[in-house]
């Protein structure tokens, strides 16, 4: 099976927006085993839509999948562009008005009734023959089919297109062409400190293909998310073969991401952890607190940007500060000693380091990152030199103090 | 002038890299008066780039740029994709042989001479008649003309594509395209707290197409992105219209974020900001520090999560906690407070709510937020209701926070 994607915003054509739908989607149907063979972005033009959408079909796809351009404003035309394309006319479908009205009732107040309702009317205006894909925020989506294939069309905020597509997968036109049972979750394997070409030499002597698996690798910054499908024992075997290859590299076959593995294991523990941060600012509290549920093995942290919160909230000594500076192997230690004793907690990760792109001196380059563990009796420090810009440098150390402290508490 | 982009890559496709060249390449010429009409992303296929190529061409653009697909192994087939495009031949180009030897002399040990050799042809084999550019790694660009136009070949390493991007700015035949006007950056107009139905009723009163204007909006959580072109008396007539449509919804003209605009606004008092979390877990601290430079305001925060956290380390009254609930106005208010004073700071703003999915209950729902703002001798605590799930409402209210507290600078 084949499939384009086309992208709509002239805010991604102009580099104001970095568009995240065409990844995730590509990377869910190279993982469902249909190959993704264009993304076309668009800006926000009904003649570009529709044509790229026309392209699309004509190029002979058996799925097309748009993101983008279901507002309520003037310059959201995807659904006329997909009617032009597939050569139908529109109508206000009474299904999708009703949910848009549902939606427009929750929403904040201020907004004056009439401009929500003429918005709302537009966005419940339908190519005719469309199935609605209910609305994940406002917007509905819908499903067009055209000669033997289909358009699925979906709201640009990720958050809304993921939901709604996962919808998309219940209409049988759609779910014709995907194959995979969408409620058959794929093997997830989630791999840490494993580097993509390596993966690829085991995947050489694994052979999955050989085994009728369908294999999709996905690199995150120091992890590797690899989904095999079908589900059995055939991909329960490759994923055996995969722990020989990489011991213990293997935190999830579930597709968990570490935040939820570490919650896990505190919780079995009746543990509970407290953070301190420097570079990264308050990323790792904001990744552990994306876990629902979070409270019951998270107490809280410190982001002690400046020395004088580092000493006075987290009782860094003074001396420890001007002595080796706060990108040290000992402040790590310290902040992360000091975390676990002023939030009271079993545990503590500390991460400091220079994420840049200034403050680097030739013996504390950029990427230059100190991971401090505390608990256990023990207070453990790691040292990494990381790539990249400052945003991927604050991720990977996130990512890297959590997999130390997994790592702890799995010892 | 007119553009259209040619990303080539499988691993984008498929979803395992994030393309970055184009939007890049897209922010880029936007700002160089230059309108990007259409991204293409294809896999390392011959016939796929060539296509893409041709039907840049054939749309009429000024200009084609390709990124990627510039290596030396058998799946690198842009040049030849361009070739075929624009029906040219190929040969070795001595001028990029000689350049891509002196780069391979300066490369890692390891690989075999013959390999390099071989490889190092290929990346000087050129479309007959292309100008070629130097490499910044290993691979040269080439700019082939082409009818009334210009193809732009680039490499795929982001840092590789931006180097020999410059390079290709000197090439007369893009030169003429590009005629780079610093000043035809489209206007940038960031509002907060704007429904996007409530601007679509102001833009059918403001009628900015009458006057020429091209305006473009991007929704994101709480803001709404108005881009406005071309700049000029047009443009700054439609601002101040919008400015007296929504008193105070104007942050930035220039496209800041809120998190930049706040930063600047400490500078320029010389204050420092202190945080306090619960709800959002580290995210506006994270939001602050994202900023390069950070460090000259923002001294640090506090992620309160649990309540013993919020009482020792903030110092809110135990009585006060079990008389409200941490999810109160009063907590929130000596949240902030206590941030301020703990971390030693001019101003904190503080965060308390019930993010999702549990924990909501008829008194006290999911969405249910409450901001603090200490400093200026005051406290003062915002109550909102937030839409969403739990990401949605976390980011709501990190960029609610940061509004507030933008609000009480700029008073």
């Amino acid at each position: 099976m084949r499939a384009a994607l086309v992208v709509t915003g002239t805010e991604v054509l102009e580099g104001r927006v970095q568009d995240e739908n065409g990844a995730t989607l590509g990377r869910w149907l190279t993982g469902a085993g249909v190959a993704v063979e264009r993304i076309t972005v668009v800006g926000d033009d009904l003649a570009a839509i529709s044509a790229a959408v026309g392209e699309a079909l004509g190029s002979g796809v058996d799925l097309v999948v748009t993101t983008g351009g279901l507002g309520p404003t003037h310059d959201d035309r995807t659904m006329e562009a997909v009617a032009v394309a597939t050569g139908r006319s529109l109508a206000v479908h009474e299904g999708a008005l009703a949910m848009v009205t549902r939606a427009l009732a929750a929403a904040p107040a201020g907004a004056s009734g009439a401009a929500l309702a003429e918005g709302g009317r537009k966005q419940a205006t339908l190519p005719e023959g469309a199935t609605v894909l209910p609305p994940a925020g406002s917007a509905p989506g819908a499903v067009v089919p055209h000669g033997g294939g289909v358009v699925v069309v979906l709201p640009g905020p990720p958050w809304e297109c993921l939901a709604v597509w996962r919808t998309a997968l219940r209409v049988p036109a759609v779910a014709r062409v995907i194959g995979a049972d969408p409620d058959a979750a794929p093997v997830a394997v989630m791999m840490a400190d494993v580097v993509e070409s390596e993966f690829m030499d085991a995947m050489g002597a694994l052979q999955p293909e050989a085994h009728g698996l369908v294999v999709g690798v996905c690199a995150r910054p120091g992890e590797l998310e690899v989904t095999v499908r079908p589900p059995g024992p055939g991909a329960d075997a490759f994923v055996a073969g995969l722990s020989v290859s990489f011991p213990g590299a293997i935190f999830s076959t579930e597709g968990a991401r570490v935040e939820e593995v570490v919650g896990r294991l505190l919780a079995a523990r009746g543990n509970t952890l407290g953070t301190a941060e420097s570079c990264t600012g308050g990323l790792i509290g904001a990744l552990l607190t994306s876990v629902p549920g979070s409270s019951a093995w998270y107490a809280g942290g410190v982001v002690s940007y400046a020395d004088a919160v580092k000493h006075s909230v987290l009782g860094v000594p003074g001396a420890l500060l001007r002595e080796h500076g706060a990108v040290s192997a000992e402040v790590a230690g310290a902040m992360a000693a000091g975390a676990r004793e002023r939030l009271g907690c079993d545990w503590a990760i500390s991460v400091t380091g220079i994420a840049g792109p200034d403050g680097g001196r030739p013996a504390k380059p950029v990427g230059l990152v100190y991971v401090g563990i505390a608990g256990g009796g023990t207070v453990t420090v790691t040292e990494a030199r990381l790539h990249g810009d400052r945003a991927r440098i604050r991720l990977r150390a996130s990512t890297m103090a959590m997999h130390a402290l997994r790592t702890a508490l799995e010892a």
